[in-house]
C-alpha cells in the first residue's frame, strides 16, 4: 500500500485538520471552489497516483453542495489514478428518506449510495447512520462506527449516581440506542411516546417505564435538526418533574427552529460532536462539542494498514 | 401488455392457486423438480415470449432450495422471452439478515435482492418485509403490500370493546407496527422489555405502558419462528393479570421449538396468514389463517393494468 | 405507449408550462420542495405507472440543487414504474467541464451524465451542448436540438441587408457556429482574437476576417455567463468602428459581473431564449427572450410517438 | 500481496484441512450454521482485511445449501474487505445445465456463474468441468484444472500392460476425455453407443472400436451421480467378454440408485477423488479415493504468489 | 410492438434479400461503407424510432470487419431510439475460441458475446453455434437454430435406402450431431478417429462403427473451413472401399486450402447453406447452396409476433 | 507492483521496440496471427499472473483488425490474470467519429472506448486524440499525451526567424492547434477557411490572420488521411505568395489519394511521428518521422512507479 492521502471537503475542514494531527500526516493539498455560475470546482495540487486516498465530507447542509463536491473529488481522484478511495463521511445526509413509506417517492438515501459508488469510490466510512440498514445500500465495504462510547464516556465523566439517572428515548425509533446507552451507563429507562397511545389522554400515558420525577434524564437520539422533538420531550419530562435534562446527539444539524426550541426546552447541556461543524455562536450556551477526530483518525489508520476496525470498540 | 401469466414455485402453490381464481386466470403450466443429484429442474410449458410474468415464490424454509428455485425460474423466463418478469416474494427470506451488527458478517437480505436482480427479475412484489428499507436494497421497483388491514380486519370483527384492548408489542423492535394497529384498532399500548431496563428488576419494570391486568391483549409482530419472543412477552403478561392473549402475525414460519412455546405461551387465537404455507396439522388449536390472496392478486391485476398499488389501501 | 406525463422541476416551470400548453396536456402534479435541514423532497401526486415520463429541468444556477432534484425526480419515477424517463434538460449545466486540461481535475460533465443514468433516466432531451461530444458521454439514447433557428429566424425577420452584417465569433472556440449562422443569414465572417496573435500587437490584429467598420454585428455564442468574453469583444469591435452589435446567445447565465459587462458592451440588442428562466428585472435593457417551448413541445411530440426528431429542421 | 486465508465451508472440510496442511498453513476460523428457521448464518472469526482469501466449497450435494453458504461466505469476506476472494471449488455443480436444449429451460450453470461474480468473488478455481466452455460464463479469471493425471498416475502404477488395455467411453459425450487417458495410459479406444446406431441392433452395434474380449476396461468420466450409465456400459462390455473393468472419475456424486447400480455393474474398482466428501461406509468395496488436495493446494500457492498455474502439468 | 425492420450488413446481402421477401417486408434503407482510411461508416436512411429492428450479419471473414460493422450498426440504432435491437447471426464466427484449452490465450466467443451486447444488442437470433453452450455467453435471450431438418429433407429427397446409408462422424467431436441425422434419414453411423487409438495402426482402426464398404457415406459437420479434416476422413472412407460420400454442413467457410481439399477429397456432393454467401465460381462443383432463409425469416416473424420459436421444429 | 510487460500488437512493433528500448526491458513474448480463416488468434507465452501489463496497438489502418486484435490481447491478458492492464493507443482510430452530426449514424469513437473497457482494460494512454472530449468517453483513467513538443523542438531547431514565420491552421477547427505553437516557436497565426465566407469571393477572403506573404507557413493538424484539406490550404497559401510551407502531424494515416495530393500541395518539408508505422517507400520526400518512444516510454515508466504523468511537460 502506498502512502495516505487524505483530502477535505469544504464541509468540515477543522475536524479533517485534526483527523490529519492525530495521524501525524498533512492535510492533503487540494483547491475547491466555484465557477462564477456557481458550479463547483476541483484541482487537486499534488499526485496521488496509486496513493490510499481519504476524501473527508459530511454531507450535512447545504447537502447537495457537499454532496456534489464531494462526487467531484472522487471522479478527480479516480481519473488521476488513485489506487484505492474512501468516501469518508462522518454525517451522511438524506439518511431519513430511507425507505417509501408512501407511493411515488423517492429512496434518496439509495439514490445518494449509488451516485457515491458510480463516481468511483471503493469503499465509505461512516458514523452513526440513521437506519444501519444503509450498510446494505453500498455493494462496497461500509465502515461504520458509533459515537456512543464517546458520549457514555462524556457522560460517565459527570459522575452522576445510577440511582439518579433516567435514559430517555424521545421517541419509539430511538428505545434501541436508549437501551443500548443505559446498559453502559446504567440507570432506568423511559419512553416518549409522542402519539396519544391511549383514550385516557393523561400526561403520565405519554411517558412509558421511568419514573422521570427528581431524576436526571440523559436524552439521546443519532441527530437533532428542528430540535422540535426533544422540546417536545423535554416538556413532557419536566411537566413530569425531572430534575434536569442532558442531551446527546451524534449529529447536531441544527435547522429551522432549532435554536428557539433548544432555549425552551430549557436543557442542562446539549452535547454533540464535531461530525458537523459547529460554531460557537450558532450553538445554545450549554453545549460542549465532543471530537471525533480520534475515532476517525484511528478507523482510517486501520483501514490504511488492514487492521481490524471491528477490533476498535473492544 | 400481453398476457398475464401467472407461474408457482413448489414453496406455497396453494397461494398461487387462490391469487389464479381471484384474478380468473389458469395458474401456469410449469415442471418443477430435482434431478438426482438434488440439483433444481424447471422447465416452463407454455409460451411466454412477450408475456407478463408473475413468479410467485415465498421464501420460507426450506429457503435455500425455494430461493434457487425462484431463480433459476427467473433465468427460464428472461431466456425465454418474457417481456416482464415480477418476482412476487410473500415473505422474504433472509430478511433479518440485513446489516452489520458486528464485523465479518454478511448482510444476506442485501445479497439476495442482489441475485434477484442479477438473475433477471425486472420488478418485486413483497409484503411485510422485516424492515422497510430493504425496499432500498433493489433498484428496480418494489411494490411492499402490507398484511396489517387483514389482521385488522378480523381482529375488528370480533367486537371487543376498545377499552378492553391492550396492544402489546413483544419487544422494542415492533413498537411502532403496535401504535400502527391501535391507530386502527383502538386500546391502550404496553411493551414489553425484554432486557433489564432498570435496577429494580421487578416484574413491573418489564412492561412499559399499559396496564395490561384484565385487558384483552392482541400481540403483534411480522413474523414469528421460533416463538421464544411471544412465550417470553405471554409469560410476563399472564403474570401482570392480562385476561387473555391473542397473537396476529404476518408470516407463520414456526420452526425449531415454536409448537412447545406457543403451548406454553397460552394464548387464547393465534391469527397469521398463508404467506406461508400452513398445514393443520402443524399448528396450534385456536389458529386462524387469513388469505392474503385477495390483497396479492388485486395488487398483481393493478401492477398488470398500469394503476395505482398505493391507493389499494386508501 | 401509454399517456405522456410530463413534470416540471423546479428550475424553469414557467417554460414547463409553456411546452404544456403547446402540448395542449396538463402539467403533472408533483411536490418539490426541502426539508427544514435542506435536503430536496419529492413527491409525486399523480399515477405514473406504466406512463412514458417527461421531467423538465435545465441544470442552471443553483445548479447542485437543481441537478439533484433531477435526479430525485428519477428516482421517484423509477420506483413508481414510470415506464420510460426522458430526462429535458434544455440547459446542460457543467458542460464546460467536458475534458482534463490539466492533471487532477474532474470532467464533470461526464460525471453528471453517468449520475443522471444511474439514477434511472432512459434518454435524454437537451439542447446546445457546449461539445457535442457530449452527445457520447451517455450511452442511452440523446435528441440534441439546436436553437439556432429560433435565432435566425429573429434575426432574418429584422430585414437587415446582407452586406451590411458581419457575423462574429468572439473567440477561436465559436468559429464553427459562426460559420453555420453566416450560412443562413448571410454577411460576412470575422474572428475576435482574444490571444496576441503576432508580435505587431495593433488593435487590427485582435480582428481576422471581417471588415467590421460600419457593418452590423451579430455576435453569436452558446451561452453567457459573465459576459466578460462578449464585453472584450465588443470592445475591439466597436474600436474598429463598428455600426451596432447584436448578441444571440442559446443560453443566458448571466452571473457574476455580467450585468456591468453587458452594459460596457453597449450592445443594440441581446437575444437569448428562455432555456434558463429570465427575469426582466434582472436583464439588461434590449433584451429579447426567445421561448423554445415550441420546439422542446414539439421534440417532445416526436418522440411520444415515435417520430423522426432529426426530421424537425428538414 | 498479505497474507493468504484459507476458509472452508461445510461441504468438504476434510479436503480443505488437507489443503491446509499441504500449504502449511492453518485452516480459518469460521462460524458456518443454520439460524433455526434453516437460513444460512456466516460469522468470519479473524480479521481478513487486505487478505488474499480462498474459500473452499465444492458445490455437491445438498447443491443449494452449499451453493448459497458459499455465496454468503463472500459476501461476508467483500463487506470484511478482504483484498481478493478465490472461489475454490473442487466440484462445480450444475455443469450440466449448461445450454438450452429445448425451449423454456434454464441455463443454470450460467446463472450460478454470474451469481458467484454477483456476490463478489474476484476469480474462481475449479476442477474437471462438465463442459470446458464453463470457464467462458465467467469474466473473471478461472483456472482450471484437471485430475487426469492424478487417475493416470494410479492406474500406470497397477503395472497393466498396455496391449491388455482398452479405454472406454462410456457414451459418445467423453470420447475426447478416453482419447486423452489413451494417450498418457496406452491401450486401444472404445465407445460404448447408449443409443441404437444401427437397424441391426445386435449387440455388437453397441460397442465402436475396442475390441474388448478379454482386456482390462478402463472406464473414465467425469463424474457419476447415479452410475445408471455406468452399468449399462459395464453390462455392454461384459456381454461382449471384457476381462474386468476399471472405472475412473473426478466427481463421485453417487446418489439415487447409485449403490445398487455399481454393485449391478460388477466393477473390479472404482476410483474417484475427494473433491467430493466420501464416507467408507458410503461407498461400494473397491473404491479407491484419490486426494486432490497436493493439486489444488500447489494451484492456491502459484496463484497467491503469482506463478504460473498452466505451468503446473508441464 | 411497433413496425418490424430488417436492416443487412454487407456480409450477406443476398441472404437478407430472401429473407424480406420472405416476410413480405422491404429491406431497410441503410448507408454502410468505409472512409477513405477503411474506418466503418453507417448511416441508417429511414426513422427508426421505436421499431423492432433486426440486423442481419454472419460474421464471416473478413471476420473483423463484418463484426464491426454489426457492432457499428446496432450503435446507431441504438442512439437513433429504435425499441429493441436484435443481432441475426446465421453464422457465429469466432465460435471455436470457446475455451480455454491451454493458458494465456482468449476466449473469443464470449469476447465476442460481450461486445455485441455492450453495443447494445437486446437479443440474439443465430443459427448452428460450433458449441451450443455459447448461447450461455449471453444474458440477452438467444434464439438458436439448427440448419439440420433443412439438410435432412434434401438428404431424404434423394431417395437412398437406409440400409445403404452410413451416417459418418468425421471426428470425435461431430458424433452427436451425426447421431441426430441418423435419427432422421436412418442408416448406420460410423466414427473417424483421427488420432491414432491403439498400437496396431492398421487402417481399419481408424473407423469407429460403419460398415462403410459399398455404403454411400452422408458426412456432417457444423462447418467447413480449410476442409483439412474432411478430406482426411474422406480417405479413410474410399480406403475403406464405401460407394460414395456426401457431405452436408451448415457453414461453408471455405479458406486457405480448402478448394484443393475437397477436390482431393472426391465428393459425389457437397451440400451446404447460405448463412456465409457462396460464390458459384468459388465452389467446388457438385456444389448444392440450401437456402436458410425461409427458416431465418419464419423466425424473425415469430419473434416479432411474440409466438414461440422452439415450437417451429415441433 | 510486480514487473512490468510490455506486448507489442502487430500495428506498430517497431515503436514497440523503441519504447521498450528505452525503458530497458524486453518487449513480451506473444504469438498473433490468424487463423487460415481470417480469424485473429493470440497467445501469450511468457506468465503475466500478477503483473503490470502494457499492450501497445495504435488503432490506425486496417482498424478493425488492429482494434479487434487489441481487444483479444486484453481478454487474453485479463484471463490470464494480469494485475492491470493498460492499453497504450498511440494513435485511435475512429476518433473523428465522436458525436451525432446527423440522425441514425453511430458515435463509433466512443463504442470503441465502451468496447476496450467491455473487453477489460483498466486504463489507457493514448496521444493527440482528435477531441479532447474522448477522454470523457472512459471511466478509466486516461493519460492523454502532446506530441506538439516533439514538433515544436524539431521546428525551433531549424533556427528560422519568428518573424520570418506565420503559423497556419488549415481550417477553422485547428486554430486552437495553432495557437498553441504559435506560442511555442512564435510568428503570426493564420487561418485557412475553406468555407465561403463572404460574397467577394476573393483569394484574399480565404485567410483570416496572417499575413502569409514571403513567410515560412508552418501548418499543423493532429492528422493527415487523404490530405485533400492540406493541398487545399497549401494552394491558397501559395497563391497568396507563401515564401515555404512546413507541415507538422502527430499520426500520417495517409491513405486513399494521400500521395498525389501531397505532392500537388507542393511542400517543403512534411513532420510526422511515428505514432503509426511509416515506410519510407510510401512518404513523399522531404518526410521526417520523428519518435515519440521517449515520451511514450517515460510515460510508461511513470504510470509504472505512480509518479506524476502530468508533469511530464512541466
Amino acid at each position: 500500500m502506498n502512502d495516505l492521502k487524505i483530502f477535505s471537503g469544504k464541509a468540515n475542514r477543522p475536524l479533517s485538520q485534526q483527523i490529519c494531527e492525530y495521524l501525524g500526516v498533512p492535510l492533503g493539498d487540494i483547491s475547491l471552489g466555484n465557477f462564477p455560475d456557481g458550479e463547483t470546482s476541483c484541482k487537486i495540487n499534488e499526485d496521488i497516483r496509486g496513493r490510499d486516498v481519504y476524501l473527508l465530507q459530511p454531507t450535512c447542509p447545504p447537502v447537495n453542495d457537499n454532496l456534489f463536491q464531494l462526487l467531484v473529488m472522487i471522479d478527480s481522484c479516480k481519473r488521476a489514478s488513485a489506487e484505492r478511495i474512501t468516501a469518508v463521511m462522518p454525517y451522511f445526509g438524506y439518511a431519513r428518506q430511507d425507505r417509501k413509506d408512501e407511493g411515488r417517492v423517492p429512496i434518496t438515501a439509495k439514490l445518494v449510495a449509488n451516485l457515491i459508488t458510480r463516481a468511483g469510490a471503493d469503499r465509505v466510512l461512516t458514523m452513526d447512520l440513521h437506519a444501519a440498514q444503509i450498510q446494505g445500500f453500498f455493494d462496497v465495504p461500509v465502515d461504520h462506527l458509533y459515537a456512543a462510547p464517546v458520549l457514555n464516556e462524556y457522560f460517565l465523566s459527570l459522575g452522576i449516581q445510577p440511582e439518579e439517572i433516567v435514559i430517555v428515548s424521545p421517541d419509539e425509533g430511538s428505545i434501541k440506542r436508549a437501551l443500548g446507552h443505559a446498559k453502559r451507563i446504567g440507570g432506568s429507562v423511559a419512553i416518549i411516546d409522542k402519539r396519544r397511545m391511549s383514550a385516557e389522554k393523561t400526561v403520565q400515558a405519554n411517558i412509558l417505564g421511568g419514573p422521570v420525577a427528581g431524576k436526571v434524564a440523559l436524552m439521546f437520539d443519532d441527530m437533532i435538526s428542528t430540535a422540535g422533538s426533544i422540546k417536545g420531550a423535554a416538556n413532557v419530562l419536566h411537566e413530569n418533574g425531572v430534575k434536569e435534562i442532558h442531551v446527546g446527539v451524534s449529529h447536531a444539524v441544527l435547522c429551522g427552529n432549532a435554536m428557539n426550541n433548544l432555549r425552551e426546552a430549557n436543557l442542562a447541556s446539549l452535547i454533540c460532536t464535531n461530525s458537523i461543524p459547529q460554531r460557537a455562536d450558532q450553538m445554545p450556551p450549554n453545549t460542549r462539542v465532543l471530537s471525533v477526530a480520534p475515532l476517525l483518525g484511528e478507523a482510517i489508520k486501520r483501514i490504511h494498514r488492514n487492521e481490524s476496525v471491528s477490533g476498535l470498540f473492544k
